[in-house]
């Protein structure tokens, strides 16, 4: 089925129809109604306009409640978004229908952002061209990227990434845009992997959280008021420069003693390569004599065989980790805590240590409602997430990039 | 002149009426429906039910822009908030009109927290009925106050306070509202120092901003958006009890190590008394003969007199307090950091260390423009701020209390 180009929506009224049903699934009008306070005829009104938008449509009769009967409001059932997570080595993208529902997922095994967003990118278009053909779509209603690196959300391209060179000052949201034909929206990929957890995951009912990604480095989505938080210069959650001790590792930012230069993806490959190297662990030394490198998974495998080494060095990342996320707990006081990224496999040895930090650490009236939980999405945090991002935008009238 | 009792608005555009000309001054009718986008029916609609609540009246004509001559909306003369703003030792009150601007303030010589709720709070409304009555209000449309200790916002209450022995869960919003017959609101002294600073200090134009309060304690108020964020439980800028060494003194939370324990009013009394006792200053020593015990006040003339314990105490401290900060800047990426409370009073000493470590611990691009000040406001911000608190709830629709 192909699909005619969506709309926008056009005034604050539509703009809650729209997201009431993608959060909730079909409504009333009635009930509607009642929720914005207006009149079923405004209602009427408004849902006509958004049908006229290719973006609502007639979802039948509501179950009756034994007065009149009222017809249900659903997204118009061919509306389409991407959503785009570019990791280091890693792109998956989705097409998901109006809720964000996955419908096609599509991913390179050898991607490397440091081939350059050229590259990059033409070959991001060129699978997304390919998925939405295969879902008979002609053109998407919007499309959400994530990168991992600094944005600058209102201009739509990274800023100073340390792990993209080439990408600095690349117009992304831009580029994309002019060659899909669709409205795009770029940030970075911690702040769509909360959005993706808020929206399906286990933070659907937090109000303020924090996403805390461990993969290659450390870093943090925050949400407040159910709404994405950035900062004044949009790098808020950077927290893995947050310096744990006055000395220790080098880290990629030049100073000395960053949560990132002691645990991490990156550091924690370090580390067991110099534990199976100095003759610390005998499992580590034949994993990495077998694959010629050591990642996290390893790590993990090692954890099940019953290598100490390898869980002391979980353990200790564990209990950093946990410090400096005691302090933002103070700090932030957040009603949820959710660990993701490819570290986050470590899974329940981690968590345990990074939750025992912050209980240990933080004051109790912080502390006394406080989950501290894995991801629940995984691998889809991150393209529900840019899916979702785009659709707020696409769901609400104004300019979105602002 | 005595001033009947107000109403509060109830509408969201009366509220945004009363909120434009509160920071603003009088805007003309004109003004008011081009920025609403409401037709200038309706401002003159709602308008006229703001005058009939006693809260805005007629400000005479506007400027002429060569059309149709515009008549200015002004705030209700006869509009007034009562600020209150209770410290360990202190207990400050001002009356402002709707703008709020102070128009009078009273203040204890020897006000003490711990003789508990009754007592200091039936100091305080006696000293308001006097402020009140001297300025020929008999009631005013609201009173806010802000208290030394974590409190439930939602309750009214505080919760748990360390240096308020007897007002845990003492339901002082309701007691104060039930006596003065107005409503109150109440919270902690960090967060109306905080909006303070917004209302008319340095803060006026961030929109997401720190007030750091120094005094016998130390925590942190968090803007938002422009608004006040709490956290989930109401805790959120207790930096206070962010841990920043594994020993150190005890704390009056029973943990080791936090920043309290290190630095702020009391630490730093502490310190400098036993430098003085140990022989290591002789101004200090000096002065703790005369004075029978120090504060920061006396670190700060110590300092003048080029003592170098003193000197060397308030570098340390500003050091461990920018260190902390440094990491909340990482996380939160602020527009601005405030420095207030009364260990500020050490002044630009205290500020180049402060500062040093937030730009030397920090990446350059949360840095690159973040202003760290000291409070322009001093004594006021929080008498100003717990008026800001309460108007904002008179100047809105809908349950303040929420």
């Amino acid at each position: 089925m192909a699909h005619v180009l969506s709309g926008r929506a056009e005034t604050p009224t539509q703009s809650r129809i729209l997201t009431y049903v993608r959060d909730e699934g079909p409504l009333s009008r009635m009930d509607l109604a009642a929720r914005l306070g207006v009149s079923r005829t405004t209602v009427a009104a408004e849902v006509g306009r958004l049908v006229e938008l290719g973006l609502a449509e007639d979802g039948g009769p509501a179950a009756s409640r034994g007065g009149r009967r009222s017809t249900l409001v659903d997204l118009d059932a061919g509306l389409r978004f991407v959503g785009i997570e570019l990791g280091a080595t890693s792109m998956r993208i989705a097409v998901t229908d109006g809720r964000l529902g996955v419908l096609a997922r599509a991913s390179t095994p050898d991607a490397d952002i440091r081939r350059g967003p050229e590259r990059v990118l033409a070959e991001a278009i060129e699978l997304t061209r390919k998925l939405l053909a295969e879902q008979g779509v002609e053109r998407p209603a919007g499309l959400g990227i994530g990168v991992p690196g600094p944005v600058d959300f209102h201009a739509g391209m990274p800023v100073s990434p340390p792990i993209m060179p080439g990408w600095d000052g690349y117009p992304v949201r831009d580029a994309l845009s002019r060659e899909l034909g669709t409205p795009v929206l770029l940030d970075n990929d911690v702040n769509v992997m909360a959005l993706g957890e808020q929206h399906t995951g286990v933070a659907r009912s937090a109000s303020a959280f924090l996403f805390v990604k461990i993969g290659t480095g450390i870093g943090c989505g925050i949400v407040v008021d159910r709404h994405l938080y950035r900062g004044a210069d949009g790098c808020a959650g950077d927290i893995g420069h947050i310096r744990i001790e006055q000395s220790g590792p080098v880290c990629a930012c030049g100073n000395h003693g960053c949560l990132e230069a002691f645990f991490g993806g990156a550091a924690l490959a370090r580390d067991a390569s110099s534990a199976a190297r100095a003759g610390r662990s005998e499992i580590l030394a034949e994993m990495l004599e077998a694959d010629g490198r050591l990642t996290a998974a390893h790590i993990g495998r090692a954890i099940e065989r019953g290598d100490a080494t390898a869980l002391q060095l979980t353990r200790d990342g564990g209990r950093r980790v946990g410090t400096v996320l005691a302090n933002l707990v103070s700090f932030f006081n957040p009603g949820l805590i959710v660990i993701g990224g490819g570290v986050a496999g470590l899974g329940h040895t981690l968590l345990a240590e990074i939750r025992s930090a912050i209980y240990r650490q933080s004051l109790p009236l912080a502390t006394g409602n406080l989950p501290v939980v894995l991801s629940e999405l995984g691998g889809d945090a991150g393209v529900v997430g840019a899916a979702r991002l785009i659709s707020d935008a696409v769901y609400a009238p104004g300019d979105f990039r602002k």
